[in-house]
């Protein structure tokens, strides 16, 4: 895939430059104290070794690095937030370990290579942002042979979902076409100009942005009403881009309950394990789930039907699900979503198709 | 300047593409109201002649142009909108009079100069978006030595207003800073980090964000408290590029109410009054200024002061202005604001200046 740098840093990287993003990543705790875990927890990982930090940021990930012992800590970062990171860790008094270095990962030079690369890569649904190339690139060219990833596994996660999200969107682009028609009307009543030619291609617009488009939520857990699946296992370590250009995945699903069937929600877990020669002591999960209490940043994203669809506890879904990168942006997704749906007496009773805009 | 076209597409094109946004300006009913009285009133510049419209959108400016009578019409535009257009242009039965060309202003190759160029260009505060330079463009390429520009004039106003927008910024910024405090207080105490040598820079860009950005505000005429005064006056048959770079103006306003200065708003018109040689006959006005039942799209752009100032009935304030396009982004305005304040009694109580983020 070639990227215009100049687009790429126009739609990517330019919010990762303002230190109010930064903050709310460093103000996501369940992150932070999964990052903070693996580190602390398995500083023999980080004594005396050279570390890579892909995407450092503020810098946080190379300080705590440096703090667990790391002899050398390489973070680069491809926005000016380098300037305050060379800060932050001054003030921490880390300027002799850390080398905070400004430009992509795909263009600078190490001095050596490194026993570990950490990593905060994850994006939406996991692989928003395609961020994860950079890191892959890093592995393959500034790794050890028997270098350990933080994180080292990855998995995408998906689960039959209600919400009255859909309900919402329903109204709102109801709203837009009902608007649209009196439009209509009065362009030709005061103006002498025939629009409705265009009510088919703007009714197609507000669907895809209402309708069609998938919505970042934190979903309390008993919104989750049936068994989730995984649909994506990546080992950080061997993964190729290739390996994360599609996901597919034909999963089941039993419902567990009778409720109204509104969507699927998918979200990722990460996990710190080290590598087989030198395994973490204390395996760290960051999981992005619904849940009560832990919610982070990245919450799930929700995929709606419309309408919704009646289904009861022991009903069984079966669901096709199919991510591809946006042809325009690269770190951009395109989900097309298909579900069968068999009540308990196993007959087919429902079928459909969902594409959603990129995301 | 050199643009990237690429960057240029992504920032500033894209949202052209939608009809949503189309629809936007459609619905302004005093933008509409103007240009379809323009055209229809003075009809006889259009009968037989050959019209260029330069960013046709919809294709709404060709098709009015087209039904008072063009002989032939030009509707180009850089977005795929030109679909949409040229549907229009079809279901309103003018595709033998207008032709929609896809492609920038400023690549496109027309088969003959033109009559008229009509073009509806203004952005925020007239200049935002440099737009006016692609008609500039088609004017001095195009446009026959004795043709007419629709619109022919246009001009910038600012005046001293109130409003409670300030102090809501305010709050916004406190908020922002005290919840930065606990953050930089819980980063140390849980993950032993201290981030109190961002404080500074991360005051700055809160204080820009909140505080030294313009906005868009559609004000009540009654907030508006002082005499206006125009600042830039614009021929568009002769302006070149270069008198648009930059607007300076060092202007006085006499204060018409004992209230708080909380800022200056900006806005602009623009007259359609033919040439000399073929003047018009109904001359209309496209007004922006503060309105209670005539507000537009483009509402006023507004430079908040911090904190308010007391003025009194019959208090001089002297403002210097100057605005200048953006590096990163030509399509943007940096602006600089300074103003002195005198009381009735002719001291100076009061002077500040005032430096926007570009908007
Ligand atoms: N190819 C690349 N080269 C350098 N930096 C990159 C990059 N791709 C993404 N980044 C940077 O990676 C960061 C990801 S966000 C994570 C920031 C920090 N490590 C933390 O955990 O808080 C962003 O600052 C982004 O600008
Ligand atoms: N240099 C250029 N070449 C072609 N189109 C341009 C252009 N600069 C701006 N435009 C287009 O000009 C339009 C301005 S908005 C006005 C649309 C329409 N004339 C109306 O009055 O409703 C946008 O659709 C934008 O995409």
């Amino acid at each position: 895939v070639s990227v215009d740098k100049g687009v790429d840093f126009a739609n990517y990287f330019c919010t990762y430059g303002f230190l109010y993003h930064q903050k709310e990543m460093l103000c996501d705790r369940v992150r932070m104290d999964a990052y903070y875990n693996a580190i602390f927890q398995n500083k023999e990982h980080f004594h005396g070794k050279a570390v890579l930090d892909v995407g450092t940021g503020s810098g946080i990930l190379a300080i705590w690095s440096a703090q667990a012992g790391a002899r050398k800590v390489y973070a680069v970062e491809a926005t000016k937030m380098t300037e305050h990171a060379r800060e932050l860790v001054k003030a921490n008094n880390l300027q002799d370990v850390i080398e905070v270095i400004e430009g992509s990962m795909e263009d600078v030079t190490l001095p050596e290579k490194v026993d570990i690369i950490i990593s905060e890569w994850m994006g939406y649904f996991l692989l928003r942002e395609s961020m994860f190339d950079s890191v892959i690139f890093a592995r393959d060219r500034w790794l050890k042979p028997d270098g350990i990833m933080y994180p080292s596994h990855a998995r995408m996660w998906m689960a039959p979902m209600r919400s009255g999200l859909g309900d919402q969107k329903m109204d709102d682009y109801e709203v837009a076409m009902n608007d649209w028609h009196s439009f209509v009307d009065d362009t030709k009543t005061y103006y002498g100009v025939d629009m409705s030619v265009l009510t088919k291609p703007f009714d197609d617009e507000q669907k895809k942005y209402y309708l069609q488009t998938s919505l970042w939520n934190n979903l309390h857990p008993q919104q989750i009403i049936g068994t989730p699946a995984i649909i994506k296992e990546i080992n950080c370590l061997t993964a190729s881009v290739n390996d994360v250009l599609n996901v597919s995945s034909n999963f089941p699903s039993s419902i567990t309950e009778r409720t109204r069937l509104c969507g699927l929600a998918g979200w990722f877990d990460v996990h710190f394990r080290g590598n087989r020669d030198y395994p973490a002591k204390h395996e760290i999960e960051l999981t992005t789930a619904p849940s009560l209490d832990n919610g982070t940043h990245w919450g799930q994203q929700v995929f709606l039907l419309h309408p919704p669809v009646r289904v009861s506890e022991g009903d069984d879904l079966m669901v096709s699900f199919s991510m591809s990168r946006s042809k325009e942006n690269h770190r951009l997704m395109e989900v097309e979503l298909g579900y069968k749906y068999f009540d308990s007496t196993l007959k087919t009773v429902f079928a459909e198709e969902i594409t959603t805009e990129p995301v």
